[in-house]
């Protein structure tokens, strides 16, 4: 893990870019801790991080705000690492067969999904590695947002994580719907009840599906970019009842700062 | 409305019994407050005051940390007040069908649960009646759980309520689907994943059919007495957004307050 810049934003929170071999990320930590803090792990869209970076900074500063780091990598085959075989072949199927009111066929969902969460999977936990091994960061570490898939696989392989914000709004291949009865960590499911590009049923088939015994779904009104601010503050509240790391000598708090 | 007795709990909350007529009810106002607060209307299953009063008391007190009043009032056919005729047939014919683990039959929905709205919701508006001319209560109004075809007729015709928090964890009439379409105000719906007595698609379709541009669903897991803690301070959250009422020369305050 390699610094390349680094910057205080207005908040004082530090921003500071990294190259991890070939895959460029971003770290943000608290403008002041006393100790190691929480990590949280923001998953995002395929879009490249540079396009997703104002909605990544936000939700690292309401991060930072409540004690936790917040970290983001460049996922393969976004911004300018390379793409693989098949993958701009899905691509241009699935944009086919929206343009065209297709159903989306499971080989399409399949081709566009299972080697993303292959490759990004180990990405992750080799990120998890090095952002872990900085002084100042000491976990537990939660999963937000992102490719839902994704993080199902993480949620089902990686110990550390140990809890997850999911945004049901993405294409599921069949078989995450059996990676998702594997998983136990508390889940935060958010769902627009309007996405456009989502199946209402299959996002309640796939809560139905999760193993957790504690797991609760927030679904909002809007399309898919719709969700509301207080959707944000929700899902806050929970990363907040989670992650918070027991003070020496007291009890766990479970609950929420409110 | 007559007040028969008050007393001031430990956390300084202030609470009267009152009657209004036939009706007796309960009115907690917080400890202090410089002008006239709002006001939330806790509905409650028809179990009678005196078996509900530990859990009215807990809401009201989170309600009075918010800076809201609460009042109850005893339910039509509830406690001391007298029944009216079907609704014992009603009731046994409920018991008799649950216990042979036969379906529920409409006609047992509406024989219990129609007339208990309509006797209800007028009863309610009376009491927001006597409620709100007290100096100390300004409004405006939440409703907040209980039988939810009340909240739903409620949230209808009382325009004096700007939000409700409602529970999908009753029989709903057929007709009620109806009304919940013409419901326009916020609305945050909890809903108990495994709630033995519910139908969850029956619960996942009412949602669908509410009219309001603001709703949100909060699935949780667990049965029907088995709500989350904080699954209330959501709400709590809920209703602060929508109740609290605008300062004096400032913006109206819309963000929560965490």
């Amino acid at each position: 893990m390699r610094f390349t810049s680094e910057q205080r934003l207005d908040d004082g929170v530090l921003e500071r870019r990294f190259t991890l071999g070939e895959i460029p990320g971003i770290l943000w930590t608290p403008a002041s801790a006393s100790a190691p803090v929480p990590l949280i792990l923001l998953g995002h869209p395929p879009l490249g991080l540079h396009k997703m970076y104002p909605r990544l900074v936000a939700r690292a500063r309401r991060s930072a705000a409540e004690g936790f780091a917040a970290a983001a990598i460049e996922l393969p085959g976004s911004g300018d690492r390379p793409r693989w075989a098949g993958a701009e072949q899905a691509q241009a199927d699935l944009r086919r067969a929206m343009e065209a009111g297709e159903p989306v066929g499971d080989e399409i969902i399949d081709a566009l999904i299972l080697p993303l969460v292959d490759k990004a999977v180990p990405e992750s936990q080799a990120a998890l590695d090095a952002v872990l091994s900085l002084h100042e960061i000491g976990g537990p570490v939660g999963y937000s947002g992102g490719v839902i898939s994704i993080g199902i696989r993480l949620a089902v392989v990686e110990p550390r994580i140990v809890a997850a914000g999911l945004f049901a709004g993405s294409f599921v291949p069949r078989t995450m719907f059996e990676e998702a009865r594997k998983v136990t960590i508390p889940l935060h499911v958010l769902l627009q009840w309007d996405d456009e590009g989502n199946d209402r049923q299959a996002a309640l088939d796939l809560f139905d599906a999760f193993g957790s015994k504690e797991k609760t779904l927030h679904a909002n009104m809007g399309g898919h970019t719709g969700v509301p601010q207080f959707a944000g503050e929700d899902a806050a509240g929970f990363f907040a009842r989670h992650l918070r790391q027991p003070q020496a000598g007291a009890r766990r708090q479970t609950g929420s700062r409110r």
